[in-house]
């Protein structure tokens, strides 16, 4: 199921042969073929390295595959996740109609829905100013513990919709490194800060450990007897542990385990998004996504945004070898997307082998990378255009401004059209030539003058168009990515939904701490340079004292 | 001069097929002949896939490439960059002995010494409060413009370095995006604050564009007759075109042709460091460079950290054929490295002809890209551990804590030092069976939890260990990774230090940006997707009003 058929190796060889421009040429309609629509939003791939007959053929494959069969699994709460024996239900989270969803016999749509209503009251009465700390003053800022899925989403999310401060200064802390959290307390009023704890289990090590120097610093800032617990908010699945560390269990919202981590901002734990943007922001991005579901549940392949940019990104991975793919968006508050791309696509698809436990046959989910434009431009565009490197590229592209003034907009979306331009027709040829000798250059100078500036073009790029970034946009884009990620799951036969290979890195973490710790030996089968790399970090920790 | 020796191409053809832990029992001493040192630094090389005999032949080709004719053409402000006929001085702007360094016939040390010495005054003014805005109030806030060079290298370091808060705030701009300026700004005070305006041509789109942009908020600000001027500073060199923006000429600050922007943050580029944390923070990491310099410049090839990481680049791309190269800081301050490093190397050396014109045999610049850990660990090291892909990773890690609880640096080393032996040793055989045998499985269930859980292993990685994360370590640590890229370039056979691959998304911009904002008419040869996009653009910024 993971391989590549055979027709579809043939088509990508003749191909790869190919200059881009050329396709444009052989096929005049294929602008028309090869672009997507949903609502106002516009999905060109007409610059990639495929035809009509080739998007037919990949369509043909998924059908084969049984994609159809795997979306309806999905949606309905089978459970996909199968080496764990569970469903993948983040669209239960944004589902908005009254159908129950039975998972184990039980109905899990009420207990979403009155988490909704909880994440409601509780932005409410922070952004109203309503609840007060252990002194009684209300609070002013929310600081978010949570790694990886815990923090990736929300914080995708508080940064990229813009709007009037809530009066809550909403801050997030991830790394188990001191620096992380230290610098976020740094000017802050004990007093006035509510912490959020966002784990799953309650046992992430550096959410814990930061929700520990949290709660010592709260502690230290208290009159003796006042109680630190009132300044946390737990988010988890394990409620016990949650209460033992102090949090009421009024305080507690709830986790499930068909959540999983990189795809729970839709949860509980995008409660700093209500709480910075309002419920109804929150709200609106919930709607988006479900309507990027509906689409997404419904729509003909051909005219499936997820399905096609899935076969285009399996295509473009499995039939025609890339390694890499690149994602810009140009829009400053998209920062971190390519962050949370990176943990969506490489935590679900960064495996071997297929759902039975047989090894893949190719290559499974590419690197994926990025940065802002037009910041980009300035940095990693010049390999983009000039190196030997070819890697599809992926603009993303807000049209209408969150802010003035509309000249330095239409600078910013005529620069992602722009450079999507230039890798496809590069520079070069007669018109550089002329260019030169126009310059007052000729012989070698003109020689040496054309090398350095030839652009070779022919490369590779969507550009995704979409109205503007509000919440209900953000909210259909990313649930977008989510279900692209499971049609190439589904293309590939993997399971997107479980992450086996963390843990190995955080057994081996432990003895190398109690070494560090305590001067305890390793184990004596350790290699010899992680046994030399611990006897570095020894002497260098005695020089400070 | 760009291709790779016979000799070693066999070695690496060699190396390909062993698993990296065989090639510790076949080497004991392979942890002395593959270290580093350097002051308190050790750079454990040992986990990579080479061996002390291809290091030797890399040595050897090192100087077959005249290396060592390179490093003192360098360093002498020879014309390293050939297509622009320009020396590459960021030494110089480091060099603190007292000999004078001609370029074009003139010493250029008595330029950067008076620039020094000017960046200390005015950050101690700044910092001292002594000077005011238009209304007399002094300053209270920095908001530096600039993208790309003018950029990454001031922000890596003002985030990267502790201490406490200088009272003056430091912010940075950079996207044409407006949003990223107007958040800036947003509860800011037009009277206290001042915009420094770094452009080595004071042309570029971004900068100016958000400079005048700051110019309209200071001026709509000002009481009736007073002066916007006073609110920005220049650094560039462009002399006329600052003071015609209105800049008093005593407020600019010179840049020269010899600093490229990608090597500018110790140049006046920097000023935003001196300000944020002291001139004599920004002296340390001068210091911290020239000390490196002076080891790039003299230790021999074989005990030469920048050569040596270089030669391994170098192996790793294109004698070893790896497309990308993953840098993983362990330090939360560290969290722009990877982006500064895109830019240093994928700007210097993503080209694709020698510096003589010839098209370069086979590959350049491989991509970078990374995060911090331990974040990284739950976005993309499932695929590192699990996924189909090869890439080597370089981890930094700074020993010595910026801030406490100790206990949680220790967690930061110690997984740092895990995810490498991770990699090195994987996980699975008999220890694996026998571990989920213990949990009760057996038959199906156990292979299938086998399966999900195996890491192949035998995955390259370096490890950087310095003693902690202050300026003389980070300027060290940053001219390292600068003459690390030149050395590449250097086996590549290439310029490192211009980059026409630029220019031309931003000539294709300039129609782009003129159709979208007033309907013009692209030229006819555009292809068909692009005119396709900005009809729909024109038809969503239409809704608008």
């Amino acid at each position: 199921m993971s391989s590549v058929p055979e027709s579809i190796a043939t088509a990508a060889r003749a191909l790869r042969r190919d200059r881009l421009t050329d396709l444009f040429a052989r096929d005049p309609e294929r602008v028309t073929h090869l672009s997507l629509a949903w609502e106002d939003w516009r999905i060109d791939c007409t610059k990639e390295r495929w035809t009509a007959d080739a998007l037919a053929l990949l369509v043909a494959h998924a059908e084969a595959c049984n994609l159809e069969h795997w979306i309806a699994a999905l949606f309905a709460g089978e459970k996909v996740n199968l080496s764990e024996g569970r469903p993948a239900l983040h669209t239960a989270l944004r589902q908005r109609d009254v159908a129950p969803l039975f998972v184990n016999g039980r109905d899990v749509m009420p207990a979403i829905r009155e988490t909704r209503s909880r994440i409601r009251t509780l932005a409410g009465e922070l952004r109203a100013g309503r609840r007060g700390g252990a002194t009684g003053t209300p609070i002013q800022a929310i600081v978010h513990l949570g790694i990886g899925g815990s923090d990736l989403g929300p914080r995708l999310v508080c940064d990229a919709l813009p709007g009037p401060p809530s009066g809550i200064d909403v801050a997030f802390v991830s790394n188990v490194d001191p620096a992380d959290l230290q610098r976020a307390l740094a000017g802050r009023n004990p007093a006035t800060t509510l912490f959020i704890v966002a784990s799953k289990t309650f046992t992430t090590q550096e959410t814990l450990a930061n929700a520990a120097a949290a709660r010592r610093w709260i502690a230290a800032a208290l009159p003796p007897g006042r109680d630190a617990g009132g300044h946390f908010i737990g988010v988890t699945a394990n409620v016990a542990a949650a209460t033992a560390f102090g949090i009421a269990e009024s305080d507690v919202l709830p986790l499930w385990d068909w959540v999983g981590g990189r795809y729970s901002l839709w949860s509980a734990v995008g409660l700093p998004i209500a709480i910075r943007h309002g419920y109804d922001a929150f709200a609106a991005l919930l709607d988006g996504a479900a309507a990027m579901d509906a689409h997404f549940r419904t729509a003909p392949f051909a005219h499936n945004v997820p399905v096609v940019l899935g076969l285009l990104g399996w295509w473009n991975a499995c039939a025609l070898g890339h390694t890499q793919r690149i994602v810009v968006p140009y829009a400053h508050g998209l920062a971190r997307l390519a962050a949370w791309l990176q943990q969506l696509t490489l935590e679900s698809n960064g495996k071997r082998v297929t759902r039975d436990g047989a090894r893949v046959f190719g290559p499974t989910a590419p690197a994926l990378w990025g940065g802002t434009g037009t910041d980009s431009q300035h940095a990693f565009f010049q390999w983009l255009h000039q190196g030997t490197h070819d890697v599809p590229v992926e603009f993303v592209v807000p049209v209408r401004a969150q802010y003035p003034p509309a000249e330095q907009q239409t600078l910013l979306v005529a620069n992602a059209l722009a450079q999507a331009q230039a890798l496809l027709v590069g520079r070069g040829g007669d018109a550089l030539r002329q260019e030169l000798a126009a310059l007052g250059l000729q012989g070698t100078p003109l020689n040496a003058a054309f090398a350095a500036r030839e652009c070779p073009g022919n490369r590779a790029s969507t550009t995704l168009l979409l109205p503007t970034l509000d919440a209900a946009n953000l909210g259909a884009l990313l649930a977008l990515y989510e279900h692209r990620t499971f049609v190439e799951s589904v293309l590939l036969g993997i399971n997107a939904f479980d992450q086996f290979g963390v843990e190995l890195g955080k057994s081996l973490a432990q003895p190398i701490a109690a070494a560090l710790g305590d001067g305890r030996t390793l184990p004596d089968a350790t290699d010899p340079s992680t046994r030399a790399l611990v006897k570095h970090v020894h002497s260098l920790m005695r020089k400070r004292s």
